[in-house]
């Protein structure tokens, strides 16, 4: 009848995509998706600031993400059956190790039904949990943009953190190293993270992009993931803190926000089997800069499986 | 399954409210509701600083509404069909005119469903549209918190602005100004609400409520409005502006919350037929303490609906 | 033609008074007129946080003061000619005694003129430097509302500085201490003002107004004062910190802006013959709540000032 | 007598112009100016959040502009007859139709005077009032510097909205299609623009900008213009909302304001005959960094209009 | 030298309590003073928003406390020997139960050290730790100051966690509930409490000081506490969201700062034996009040573990 | 004990350096020292907005600043003696003058002891006295990173202000003008800053950064300095508002942050023999970033003392 939603009416959800209650814990709340939109509002496995609990619902409000990718020249809603299927559910707000069984759970549920998550954190532990399910039956390519490589090991009798999600995920044989990329990496923890030379990782530094460009490390990317599965795991704090101040581990000199487009966009085809953002922390994003940023490389994403060229799933 | 929802997780709706989607548009899409909680976000109305077409995101958006009401001692959502239906679809948003046709429209088919409306603006302009379908066949009481007695007439040309509801609402019958309290007055357009005393409302300054304290005025409210069906409109700049920042006309000198609590709370047993919480405007709340506010009182009018003893609907 | 300004146009002037440009430094710039609006932008006497140079601009930015005050009944902008004649000239940022020396300078013209002066500080050392123009003549009574008594002594080796301007109005025989109220008195410092006392001052803490309500004190005020000229000094840390976060030393406990108010409007028919508004900091008032309380206190002086019964100029 | 003012002193005016009082309504109110700085509080015309009818009142605000340009070596304040005029007087804030009207009025005024308009919005939507005005005799050249092209048509029955005023303006023969330039274009609405191209504008996207750098633009833009009449359209919204946050539809992946300097810069000796500066909602910019690039952009068009080579006025 | 400490000179630490490097896990790292200042920067143990690790930072670096209390007419500083002795060190930031384990420890060598915490956290948790050294020879009284009763068992599997420490407490022997006061007691949650008034405790809503005043309530405080040891344990979020925007669970309609001040100023003479501030969580703090009172009711509490009359310890 | 201090536990120092209080004013408070990290809370040197009085603890309360530098492959702490040793004393917070003097005796004091200096202004006109101490027995080389030349005179009847540190550092004989690079220079005061062309300084614009990049500089600083010693200076100011809006005098069209990572990257080897952090003023810094950038760099400096290949001291 002519009347149009507004961007700025009814519950916030992912993008505006439709809000798909109740998704998990029922058998069919999956059905019928290309992709499901998944917020992990877990906060417990930061090193400093908390607050990133609360990423999914800034993301969520973001007003005017989409419909049109300008450069890929694609309107991925119109392509793709996408639901924001909400949070998943954890049993307890108190400990990390049963958030983490939850997360696992419930993407496994997610991987079983065919479906493609696009994720929303929370703090990077959960890409441990979310690997399990994407990565049990291959291990998968990564493109991880972060300041921190994330392989640390186990951290105050913890194995569940965030600055060691992607050792675990080589470990539990989800991720090929060796089809890893890992870029925007800089900051003072950089002894912790041997393992990702060790294991084969591709390590480009922030300083790096900043001397040559981003473009050409889109070459690296490509060569590295070839046509197999890719997962894309995107730390907000890959960004300069400039223009993504909203999280909890900054670190100064970091990527542009279109230098971080440009590499995505440059992603064109390949096979990406599932993404997340994480790390957003509104209560120090006053502009709301990082969760809008965090917005936009969601939909990117999203683009992205709408345009894959030999789709695996 | 023992999980329970966080407050701070899925897409945010009013006091955390089952959303029902496309209510608005569809022949049953209000059915089988007591209350339904719905946003109107059109700011085109204010005579100052614009922004509360925000509002309904920013008060969904608080966590931790609910479900008890200590004082009242009931838990409303248990014992009322509650639904957050979203936000009255706008045509346009360049047309304070159309909106108004539009929300009115809208609010005709809540009242003709049965269903008590309680709503969060948007401008106070609003209130004059709903008045129209709550207060349509016969005229309403009417409990007005606000800073603003809004009985001005046409201004620049509109019949329809945000200082102006009221009297339009009593011209058009829908209001019964003897059975109206006004409360939490001040400011410095005093001289343009003649219309209030001249049509037999009762007003109540600001000053008197901190000189009498407030709950003189409960016995005034509870004498005036008696058991007929009454309306209750909560504009928040009636607050004072240490706790509610975020609205477009602040002034200086206002109620405390507490007093506003207790006021809501004093009215119990009455017949609420309808409420709306206005002008919350989240550009300018930099702690949220607004929307909190909003929210809480939005809580309190769903609590009075729940206690209504000689309910007209 | 039937525009109005709307009250977010054109330069901010105090409380939207016509501005006077380049009023001091020429013979009749301040010709015609019955009060000044003044802004002392310098904070150079602090003793913790700087910023309230930036006081009179955040004070100007205020939007909707006036035109009526609803309370006294009057719109004091329609009885006297009153302009924002801008801020004081001042020849060095960098010296507090010349920035002393050009304030009084600038104060001497203004009372010469016979004009009442109505300033926006600027740091509370300022009124200091304007009584020894407006108590030149004969001492002033004092309404000092006020945190802090503000009568210690020379401090690190200056004479000038916000702890100390009414001490130093005594001595130089600008102040009746005996005819002076210091009213929101609390604080850390209390040891330092034993000149309050000493001279006759009468003070009054801010517990004492919590316990007894601020009525009371309307009538100390009154019977202090009696029908001889006096002088309002205003630091806006009177007021809790809730309510006025932007000022440089603020104190927990204070005022409610509503007793403000109240009392103030309680010395409807003295002899105002000038008032300050101080130490507003407006880079800690992320509201703008301490600004928009600062121009709702000059906007009550300028209406104190319209309804004088025996004015002496 | 060596006093001089201080950046933070007096009302503020644009860029610290004098101010001259009612120049609209009055027969000679812009005689003798060479440049007019015209503030357009309006913002009826947004799409999503309201705000920016503030924007000429930040722009005022910033501190320090000017009054030398190092890199094209000019204190333009001295070399032309400058003053800030006040802002559009507008009829109705409820009516975008009056207000477009009022504002074509006015700009008929200034362009009758012989009077150069740098203009500070408001919502993009004015640009097609003013350029009636400026465009009247002849179409001119347009450098069009924004996130989106502002091509559209007539949407949600509103011939006059943020998303349209450069179509608007081309059937009006206000501008010459053939000698614009679109810069910094990106977004999510790209299917609406196709009149752009269709029209023969060069469009520039902000990845491209990225790729290629400023300066291949520069020579685009020169070659475009050449020397006949050029005006400047700048949307704040250009600008990567990193430095730029406050605005009503941010878009992540934009122009850096040292590339929006570089391409001004690089327009020396163009024949500018006006120029805006838009979007600027400062409710959102925390930081005021918007308003503080929007006021340099205002001073980078002054120094243009000084150093025109064969200027038409 | 003539040279003091500036108010923000330095590092800070808690009201400019001189700093006691290391003083846990020495032998004699708390040796010679009477009161401990201690940071306890832990919040695995909210319901709502993280943040309140950061806690004790924020109350550190407030200006300005001390050295003298107006009200009481004490200098505490120089009548106790004081430190900032820190913060608890935490085996782990991942687990809720160690850090319970090492609060515990490090709290049982500052009693055993003879020595009195003041301590400043983290989550409402912390104070269950605490207890257990403080209480561990006798049970304590115990003045509560919450808008929670904080008195519910185990949640989402958990005995740890800020909802429950009091119960905790009392099964534990260290409070005894009949000398227990919990005032400022509001909100959605007051069915999880049923343990409060089961167990003895007396309970005072926020409405009945709203209603009665504070000054009834000392009376009852001092009668209930009699001369028998009492802790003090004061939550944040007792105070109205308007004054204290900083913490995780805020409760609209709450304390007045002055109501708390005159309550602690009340207890005058009790035999504090420790005193806790929690759940100031800064990053919702955007004018640092929160922290600001925190910081003054630290102040309060030292202030009267100097003027005990019948010191226990 | 393993366990750990965590990033933002116990009174924050600069870089969690160990806090040795006391340092001045004892004799051997700088003993077994090689750098002293050193506040200087001093803004009487401002030209417009006050406020980096609050630099230094603003600078100390940054998480996890180190302990590694991934670029120049170094951890600083653990190969010098480092402390804070607080701030320097200063006997009067309202004479720039005396403060200068303080200032200048505290670092003589300092350099005497043979400690290299790293401070955190405050303003810019400390470095004036400081290099009274660095450069007293032969003049040193400067790396000078700022928007502003900071060469111009006598100011409003100053010596002293931070636009003029320089000039009188020449004129001391306390930096050599040939060996002296500043880096970053724009704004609207070119004009003021002729001293340093005419005296032989390299003066490099930020728009020349934007054109042709930052390492073209790093030659042409290595290339200046030679292997003498050489002071750093770095105003915060020198970056983009974007990255560091929290400063008094920003310019638009700055520094990246990763630019002055870069060119201090590119010093490795020189001999520092001191350097500064200033102007950074927190009330404006809504997200911390400014004080962040400010952390990381004093932290690049440390490193570069680390790694002096032929050290003078
Ligand atoms: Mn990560
Ligand atoms: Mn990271
Ligand atoms: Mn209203
Ligand atoms: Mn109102
Ligand atoms: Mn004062
Ligand atoms: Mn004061
Ligand atoms: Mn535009
Ligand atoms: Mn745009
Ligand atoms: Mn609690
Ligand atoms: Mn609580
Ligand atoms: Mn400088
Ligand atoms: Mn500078």
């Amino acid at each position: 009848d002519g009347r149009r939603r507004l961007p700025y009416s009814d519950p916030a959800t992912f993008m505006a995509a439709p809000y798909r209650q109740n998704a998990f814990g029922t058998l069919d709340g999956l059905k019928d998706l290309d992709v499901a939109l998944i917020g992990v509002p877990m906060d417990l496995g930061v090193t400093n600031r908390s607050g990133c609990r609360l990423g999914p619902r800034a993301v969520r409000a973001v007003e005017r993400i989409g419909p049109y990718e300008h450069v890929l020249r694609v309107a991925p809603m119109g392509m793709l059956r996408v639901a924001d299927v909400g949070d998943v559910p954890l049993r307890s707000r108190y400990s990390l190790e049963s958030c983490h069984e939850d997360i696992e759970a419930a993407y496994k549920a997610v991987v079983a039904a065919g479906v493609i998550p696009l994720s929303v954190g929370g703090d990077h532990s959960i890409s441990q949990a979310i690997l399990k399910a994407v990565g049990e039956k291959r291990p998968v390519g990564l493109i991880h943009i972060d300041a921190h490589s994330d392989t640390a090991g186990e951290y105050e009798g913890s194995r569940f953190h965030h600055g060691g999600p992607f050792r675990q995920a080589v470990l539990d044989g989800a991720v090929d190293p060796r089809r890893t990329l890992q870029i925007g990496i800089r900051g003072t923890a950089e002894y912790l993270y041997e393992f990702s030379t060790d294991s084969g990782m591709t390590v480009v530094h922030a300083e790096e992009v900043e001397e040559h460009g981003i473009r050409r490390y889109i070459d690296v990317a490509r060569q590295l993931i070839g046509d197999g599965p890719v997962y894309i795991s995107f730390d907000i704090d890959s960004v300069d803190p400039g223009f993504a101040p909203g999280t909890g581990t900054p670190e100064v000199g970091g990527l542009q926000p279109r230098e971080v487009l440009a590499l995505l966009r440059g992603l064109k085809g390949l096979d990406i089997v599932g993404g997340d953002v994480v790390e957003v922390a509104p209560q120090y994003d006053a502009t709301s800069n990082t969760a809008h940023i965090a917005a936009q490389v969601l939909f990117e994403m999203l683009s992205l499986v709408a345009l894959r060229e030999k789709p695996s799933i």
